[in-house]
């Protein structure tokens, strides 16, 4: 904001409330210290004089800002919408604001952002998977900001963290998909480079089809952004192989619609022509027709127990514990079987 | 962030950089007035300390914090994604970080953002629609927070807006659904209450009906919350009257796919047994089969230049204007010709 003369400042709210610049910043930092009518006086100065806590004294002297934040790879197709919303939910019964930034898949900028909501004063930051930078792992370490990792899960990383192991969920899809009779599986991708979360789920079906005594093949493998055409276009490139793949495994719900809404467009039948499942279960995932067999993420729980964990840690009743969610499959119509040869 | 004794202070960037004090604090607030090499110094030595400017002198110093916040009232479904994605990318190019809430269509959750995003430190603020508390309108006005209002644009309202004209929109698709023949028209609205553009385009669908002389009939109208099922469910309510419509206006795209997908449930054909058309033009609507005629709001271009104007009004080189953006509709599949009797 603008810092103009008319700016009022604590000692301003401490006249006008006919109280002392201590009792004003401890109503600020630590109501319940405060007797009822002194407090409520003090507010309405700070209302009156539309005073800016954090403009001044209270930065200074409050232990917290009350402010969580949270950066998010996009907000586009609500991938992780229903997630937040329940993050942000209980924090609010918490007493926690959420500000949430979007980093459009970029290193650069998602560091940007860690950046700003720090100097904007967040007491503790929700960070989609684990891989990033090391230097701002550093510089949040410094800085005493309490971080927590969602949208992943590994045992091989200590860092608090909670969600799923993305490798298992995809390769129990696979393992499923193979189980149908499907032999012949092209792959539509996230970008995996800088997105742990997609390189997992990738893995997940190299796993699945290297360990299978049935001897599937992958016959393609396209990495594209997550966006809906993009499935699509991928979708078309795959089939254009002499030697069709007879099931298409997506990286998520917004890649399998894209291709299954162009295999529609190009007089494929889905399931009968060939299958495609999805990941993440997005409301997308059930809007289509036939709907899409995808791994059902648990966003809700995820954000929930995301937002208690995170207030623990700044609040200082824990250092950071992680907690595996477990995920289940959702086969639906997207998904047909191979008749035996 | 926690404020322990090992925060680093002004004074210890300055020292470690062989600085001034007012030197570091030129570097952080108006870099472009230190030559690049002590600016260089001085950033390194902020970056080794874990210095963070808001925490001390930045803040009583700074003109601006170069961060900017939005409050969007839901995060499902990406009605607002495309839009503040734009909006994103224009600020980041004029650098700014972009720091948003989600306040779930509740006022009072809105109302607590507002003075968060407000209290750390935002230059301004994107606001979805005119109608609020005049308190919070005020409590902005004292504490000199330039607001710019989104997705409305109204005559009656000299408020700096980017927007479209709710009512004039949905007026249009109304008469065109008229034209095409349709005589009993069933509405699924948003709730109307605190949300101006719901009612507006509720009021368009009316306007349109008064001011025809083919007498067509509103047979049912039920507000219901912008959620799919919600609309699945509006949409039997309606088909439950002995004399159907034979088409169903909704408020928003989400709430129409929503009702198509009810209406292939309930084995109605859309559009030969029942007509629905959305508005908004999210990627819903074209994803599901038959895809949804529906108002195409200019979601990237609102939000680049809502950016553009809100930068201008935080650097004072505008008080506010207001820009009126032209909405286009897209008729398509799920809307059909009634055959004249």
């Amino acid at each position: 904001m603008q810092a103009t003369r008319s700016t009022p400042t604590l000692e301003d709210v401490a006249k006008s409330a006919g109280v002392s610049t201590a009792t004003v910043s401890r109503c600020l930092n630590s109501p319940d210290r405060v007797i009822e009518n002194t407090r409520m006086r003090v507010l309405r100065a700070v209302d009156e004089l539309g005073y800016t806590p954090n403009f001044g004294a209270r930065v200074m002297a409050a232990k917290r800002t009350f402010t969580i934040g949270a950066i998010i790879p996009t907000m586009e197709n609500a991938i992780f919408a229903r997630g937040v919303q329940a993050f942000q939910e209980e924090l609010h019964r918490r007493g926690y604001t959420l500000l949430i930034s979007s980093s459009a898949y970029q290193p650069d900028l998602e560091e940007e952002q860690i950046r700003a909501l720090v100097s904007r004063g967040a007491d503790g930051l929700l960070l989609i998977g684990y891989e990033r930078n090391p230097e701002i792992y550093r510089y949040l370490e410094r800085q005493n900001i309490p971080v927590l990792v969602a949208w992943a899960f590994s045992d091989e990383n200590d860092r608090p963290s909670i969600g799923f192991d993305n490798c298992a969920a995809m390769r129990e899809l696979a393992k499923t998909v193979i189980e149908f009779g499907h032999r012949k599986i092209g792959v539509i991708s996230g970008i995996t480079q800088g997105n742990d979360r997609a390189s997992q789920r990738l893995k997940g079906i190299e796993d699945a089809v290297a360990n299978s005594l049935l001897d599937p093949k992958i016959m393609g493998i396209i990495e594209t952004p997550y966006e809906i055409d993009n499935g699509g276009d991928a979708f078309e490139e795959l089939m254009k192989n002499e030697d069709r793949p007879s099931v298409v495994m997506c990286g998520n719900d917004v890649l399998a619609v894209g291709a299954l809404r162009r295999a529609q467009q190009m007089g494929l039948h889905v399931p009968r022509d060939v299958s495609i499942t999805g990941f993440d279960d997005i409301e997308l995932a059930r809007i289509v027709m036939p709907s899409v067999t995808t791994v059902h993420v648990p966003h809700r729980e995820m954000g929930q127990k995301a937002a208690t964990q995170l207030v623990k840690m700044v609040e200082n009743e824990s250092t950071g514990v992680s907690t595996e969610l477990q995920i289940t499959l959702r086969i639906r119509d997207s998904l047909g079987r191979i008749a035996r040869a």
